[in-house]
Order: C-alpha cells, then structure tokens, then sequence
C-alpha cells in the first residue's frame, strides 16, 4: 500500500515534468512509462487510461497552483499590492525550475479548447475558478485603493493575456525579460 | 504538373483546417490521409515527412495571415485608428469559419516552444516579424496621435496577451463576448 502511494507519487511527478516540457496532450502511457523505466503494464495498474493520467496531472497541477499561487496572495489586504503579488507569484510559477518548459496549463488551454471530454472540463472547470478568483479580488480593490471606474472584466482578460504574453515572449522568443516586463507593465495598467 | 498542384492545394487546405481544429503540432501524414480519403503513400509523395507537411502548413498560415490581416492596416495612415485596425483584423482572422478551431499559430506557439528544429524556428520568425510590425506601427503612431510616452514593448506584449486571452476565453470557456470585448479593452489602453 505505502509503496504503492509512493509510485503513484512519483509517476505523478514525472508526469507533471513532462507535461511542462511537451504539453499534457503529448502525455501518453507509453513515453512517461519509458521515461520512469517502467512498463507499460506498470502503468497501466495505476492509470487505466491515457485520460485518467492527463485528468491526475491537471488536478495535480491545480492543487499545486492554489497552494503556490493563490494561498499566498490571498493573505494579503485587498488591493493593488494584492493584485500585483496575485500576479507576480503567477509569472514565478511559470519559471520555477521544476517546470522546464514551462506552465502546462497555459498549453494545455490551446491544445483542449477543441477536444471536448473530462480533460477539457477540468482545465476550463479551472481556469474558470482562477478567472472569478481575480475578479473577486479586483472588485474588492476598487473598494480599496484601486480606480473603482476600471473595467473587472477587462483587467481580468489583460492578466491572463500579459500572462500568456509572457510566456510565448520568453520560450518561443527567447526574450528572457519577459516576465519581469509583464509585472512592469501590470502594475502600470492599476495606476 | 496541373493536377499535381491541385492536388497539392487541396492538401494544404485540409491540413489548415485540421491544424485549426487539432493543433500543428497534432498534425501527422496518417490523420491527414485518413481526413482526405488519400493513401499515406500518396500525400508522401506531395510531402516527404510530417515536418514538411507542417512547415507548410505555417508557410500558408503566415502568407494568409499577411494578406488578411497585415496589409489591409498596413494601408491606413499611422496612428491609434491604424493600430486598432492591426488588432481586429487579427481577431477577426481568428475567428473566419475556414478555422473551425480559431488561430493555429495562437497552439502552435505554445507547442513547439520546447521543440528545437525547423517548425519552431519558422514559428518563432513568423512571431518576430508580426511583433516588429506591431512595434514600428506603435512608434509611427506615437509621432501622430498616440500618446508618446506609451511604452511600445509593453503596448506590444499587451497586444498579443489581449489575442491570446480571447482565445482562450472564447475556445476554452466558451464566453462568445470575449473577442469583441478585447477590442473595447485594446482601443481604451490606447487613450
């Protein structure tokens, strides 16, 4: 049973590393059991299927992101500092050295829009939580220090587009300054 | 010859929209053949290896992209009213029924972002170009009627991250206001 928990962990992780590398939809049972040296049939006592193994890498994912994301931010009072830091830790997320390649979610968000079933339900069923969690958090700041004429939709669409700006400038472009650029100009957009 | 370049055409057109739908980089011979009701051996004949299928299929995307999108803003004179033209084009594009999965590039940049070789590579100088284009129209736009402390880099990166939000606003979460309140957000980032 221990030792059983303990491959399940340690599949996950691979996972979750390949995921960063080559996107949750390259995922298959067959290129993460030759990266643990395992066999397949391995594997497959663990995950069934192919989509069970994609569905344990988003919640894993997600989980993660709540604790290294959101948690943090969240203690803060409402207001610019507060939406800056939601940010921030977002675009530290993308390069914490742990994701070779990469946030797997934001690929993930282009590969599933147009592959319905429970993998694409999990990532929007996310993305979805992540968008109202922002919302919530600017409508709260505009009672605080924030300009209460801004748009919350609109901001929340600038966050996720200068966050996925971010990462195409910096791994297809090789422009490293990216992130560090985004926050900039974040924080300049709540002036 | 003449029907071999037919043939050619067609196979570049279904390719399009399979990679509109499923992603380039999901892309291969087998699904291609399979799609057109043609032998493997026949569309290897046109196309040697699945790279030059999709090195083909981003040669056509960036030569359409440049007559739909490019050149009918490049005609307008310099300024805020140009520079909004430059973005709903490019939204429109994404969103023309001949991409029944919205922009292929929009995928294609988070998926081949850790995948040296040539996709990457021609990915990467499409991104480039459009990414000076939209820079030098931001600076020409600042000696007419844009503000010209408007930091251009950041005005480009807000650009992009602005596209690729209603992407995944409109695929993913299926919010069908998403591209149109893009527009809005981007021409009031410009007063």
């Amino acid at each position: 049973m221990k030792k059983s928990k303990f491959t399940r962990e340690r599949i996950v992780d691979q996972a979750l590393s390949n995921s960063s590398a080559q996107g949750i939809n390259a995922l298959t049972i067959g290129s993460l059991a030759d990266a643990l040296g395992m066999s397949k049939s391995g594997l497959f006592a663990h995950f069934g299927s192919r989509e069970s193994l994609q569905l344990a890498v988003v919640e894993e994912t997600i989980k993660r992101f709540t604790d290294e994301v959101v948690l943090p931010a969240m203690k803060l009072t409402p207001g610019k500092k507060q939406l800056i830091s939601f940010f921030k830790h977002w675009v530290e997320w993308s390069y914490d050295p742990i994701r070779p390649g990469g946030c797997p979610m934001a690929s993930a968000a282009f590969d599933f829009d147009n592959q319905p079933g429970d993998v694409r339900k999990q990532l929007a069923d996310g993305f979805v939580r992540w968008r109202e969690t922002l919302k919530a958090a600017i409508d709260a700041a505009k009672k605080n220090d924030l300009n209460p004429k801004i748009d919350s939709d609109a901001l929340v669409m600038q966050i996720f587009g200068l966050y996925f700006s971010q990462h195409v400038f910096h791994w297809l472009l090789d422009d490293k300054e990216a992130g560090k650029r985004t926050i900039k100009t974040f924080s300049k957009l709540l002036d």
